[in-house]
């Protein structure tokens, strides 16, 4: 006999109460495994409720595992381990997950809360994002190829693929390395999911935990915990005018060879540095004489707007020595985490068995839509878009930066092209914190320089981004960038 | 002045001969840098071609790095240290990978070529492959999930999501958990891209090189490498009848605590065996007892064919010691990678920050799909339609190895759900390889067995898969089983 009162006036749904009742009536013992519960129809009857609610009430209890199905047959109470009383609050764990932790993850697990996004500031100027302008994506083409390809092609797509990725797409993107003097061929190039997951399997690759791999200082901010996960000794070479400094570099690798050396010789995160050509060359000899792979990260290599041409590293490799990674990320769409990594075939074909075991394909789908955007050049005519685009927003940030700033007391670089330029506070009166506040009470963002260094910088930089801002916010935010910098610096 | 020969009665466009050309004569010293090139219309004139074909030539040659592009002015040769001549073929490299490589990455090399799918058996029936069969996939209700999204908010699901996973897919899966007893909420679910992601990152985060980890003897095939690329000592614990021998677990109990226990306790891949109620509760109160955590694949959860309901082992789970995997590949789109991870809040951040750093995010318009097929319950629908087709191809299966199988000389597991069933041939004459040849000569393909093994296997075992066979092909396959294991036999 089950004994269960309703309160017919209240909130909770009646087939809730009869659910919760039961659950009650278990746990308490009054119902203990194997009883019989009454068939449906007798306890509808009992209850004075329609048949339906005690039928949805059976069928959530058999879903909490509180009742055997048993079809055709009555239902009997489950012996259950766990009480699913609380099931929307989050329980803890006995387990101590952080001893129970590797290492390397406690650390980058104590990174992520240094790179959660600053607080929002309502109404403020954002120059610290690097993600692209979400206005420029062109949607409804994507959304007219995707269709297009799924109706063409659909249930391969939605099936495994090859851990080195869409065959269609690794001839798109040979060919448009081509049109940056890169020769290679498809079989050289092997698909991604995005640009840091190329940087993550190149450094299971090469670098083993303990391996040294030389950066740049200041380098790509996310590249830093990455290393660190690898259990990498990272080794900062510093940034001068025209890139990484190579006398120190040399001096590094008469003591050892590192695993790699990870560069951005092109709009380099975060200063906007590019190196010139016999920067290039210089590099790839010492890569040559001492057999070390270069990591080349080309992520906006399409987006150059002033000056002379410099083509990439990899366009003069006929070694085999560089390893180059590539992203539609930055002037497509970021979300559909595609890029690629252009290598020698005994590379990429070691990089493709690591694919292979870590994720066993990446998804067909998002390749095939970009092969045909691709193939059908609306990728180029998109590309000419947001080159228009950015070049505007970078020549106006640069112009607001010479109307607005104390060229004395304050330092920026000059990008020919990317996103990004990094300002240093020479002589700043406060730290990086007190400065970013300071901004930020004048309603103005930028990216905090720490962030960009391995090991701590006596400095105080910030980067500007101008990715997801348009000219007239660029140029209000300056202003305000100015008038916050006068205040600080006088 | 620019001295070309053109055929004009080849095979090859006009503006590449121009183009090879210049190549030629840049290559041989006769062009130096900084040569000017004539005016497009001056060399037009000279060579009697039309001016936009060598537009097209000196496009090519700026593309391919031997020119200098200046806008408006004349294009001078550019010094240039790779001859890019032979684009087309790949190239070697100078760098040796295999000595670069670190020793694990080299392993996994190795696994690849292990792992290569079975040479083309045209005619054959192939019991070999675990993919869901592409011909249940309802790509239109995907196409139309797509279109909805992308219409309602494409700009958003392009863009960068966050590395735990779209909310509401998060939410969706924690309530389909709910459906099998386990109760956790969305902040305790992270996606990821498919389950096997999902158990690289639980790697990362517990199993740092050299540490113990605990499977089944055997397992699924591609646990292996994977633990191999993570440094682990793998420690195999074989199966009986009711899944992994538990006293042997304790003996290895012990001698040292692992840093994780991986079971795939429901439709065990390969031997298709559920453990009981029973098995689940002793194992878990191991895991309580010494403090590691159990990783429960529950890969293929929902194919339930025969029998008594067992929950996952999370259902039970108040300590928090139970990390479940699951994944929508096995009955959805396996193309699509999308899995999941349900595990105590503690051990999610941990697995986002790793997700963080090593991918920046998972891509969310997938899981956005996904989700809207959850809600709009037509994943629970189809989900429906491909249970009741599997349910009949095991039980074809079931009834074709009792009419064709020799009890005697060959065992076979009795799967009460999921796609396999292992076989195991007593006193085997031959060994595995001529088996399985033996088995192709007769038009029948079957998974080695010994994949699924770490270490050598003294028996002669292969895996059935029904995943991508329909009725007709099992009745057939087995058939043709049955004839090539008489003459093996006889």
């Amino acid at each position: 006999m089950l004994l269960l009162n309703l309160d017919r006036e209240g909130r909770t749904p009646l087939w809730r109460q009869v659910v919760e009742g039961v659950q009650r009536l278990v746990e308490d013992g009054t119902l203990a495994p194997t009883t019989r519960l009454p068939p449906t129809r007798v306890l509808a009857d009992r209850l004075a409720v329609n048949r339906s609610t005690v039928l949805r009430a059976y069928q959530e209890l058999w879903a909490l595992g509180y009742l055997e199905s048993r079809p055709g047959s009555y239902s009997t109470i489950r012996r259950r381990m766990r009480p699913a009383g609380a099931p929307l609050e989050a329980t803890g764990s006995a387990l101590d997950w952080e001893r129970l932790a590797a290492p390397a993850a406690n650390l980058v697990f104590a990174d992520l809360r240094r790179f959660s996004a600053a607080e929002p500031s309502p109404g403020a100027v954002d120059f610290s994002g690097l993600a692209a302008d979400r206005s420029l994506a062109p949607v409804e083409e994507f959304r007219r190829a995707v269709n297009a390809v799924l109706r063409e092609e659909g249930r391969r797509l939605l099936d495994y693929g090859s851990p080195a990725g869409l065959q269609p797409l690794r001839d798109a993107v040979a060919w448009r390395l081509r049109t940056h003097g890169v020769a290679v061929t498809g079989d050289e190039v092997m698909i991604t999911c995005g640009a840091q997951h190329g940087l993550d399997l190149i450094l299971r690759l090469l670098a083993p935990a303990g391996s040294t791999v030389v950066v740049e200082r200041p380098t790509y901010s996310a590249a830093i915990p990455l290393l660190g996960l690898h259990g990498a000794t990272v080794v900062e070479v510093p940034m001068k005018a025209d890139g990484m400094d190579l006398d120190i570099l040399e001096q590094e690798l008469d003591r050892r060879r590192p695993a790699l050396v990870y560069t951005v010789p092109t709009f380099h995160n975060p200063t906007g540095i590019t190196t010139s050509q016999v920067h290039r060359e210089r590099l790839l000899a010492l890569a040559e004489r001492h057999g070390f792979p270069i990591v080349e990260d080309g992520f906006e290599e399409e987006m150059k707007y002033f000056g002379r041409l410099v083509l990439p590293i990899k366009s003069m490799d006929t070694s085999g020595a560089v390893v180059y990674l590539g992203t539609f990320s930055k002037v497509l769409f970021p979300g559909l985490r595609v890029g690629w990594i252009a290598a020698p075939q005994d590379c990429i074909a070691r990089l493709t068995a690591i694919n292979r075991f870590a994720a066993l394909s990446s998804p067909p789908l998002a390749q095939a839509v970009l092969a045909r955007l691709c193939r059908e050049s609306r990728f180029e005519a998109h590309l000419r878009r947001v080159h228009t685009a950015y070049r505007k927003r970078m020549a106006v940030l640069l112009r607001c930066l010479r109307e607005h700033l104390d060229g004395q007391r304050v330092g920026w670089t000059q990008p020919c092209g990317g996103y990004t330029l990094w300002v240093t506070v020479r002589g700043c009166p406060v730290a990086e914190a007190e400065l970013l506040a300071r901004l930020r009470s004048h309603g103005v963002l930028a990216a905090p320089g720490s962030t960009f260094f391995a090991s701590p910088d006596a400095g105080v930089h910030f980067r500007l981004s101008i990715s997801n801002l348009d000219e007239p916010a660029i140029e209000s935010g300056i202003a305000r960038l100015g008038r916050a910098l006068t205040e600080v610096l006088s």
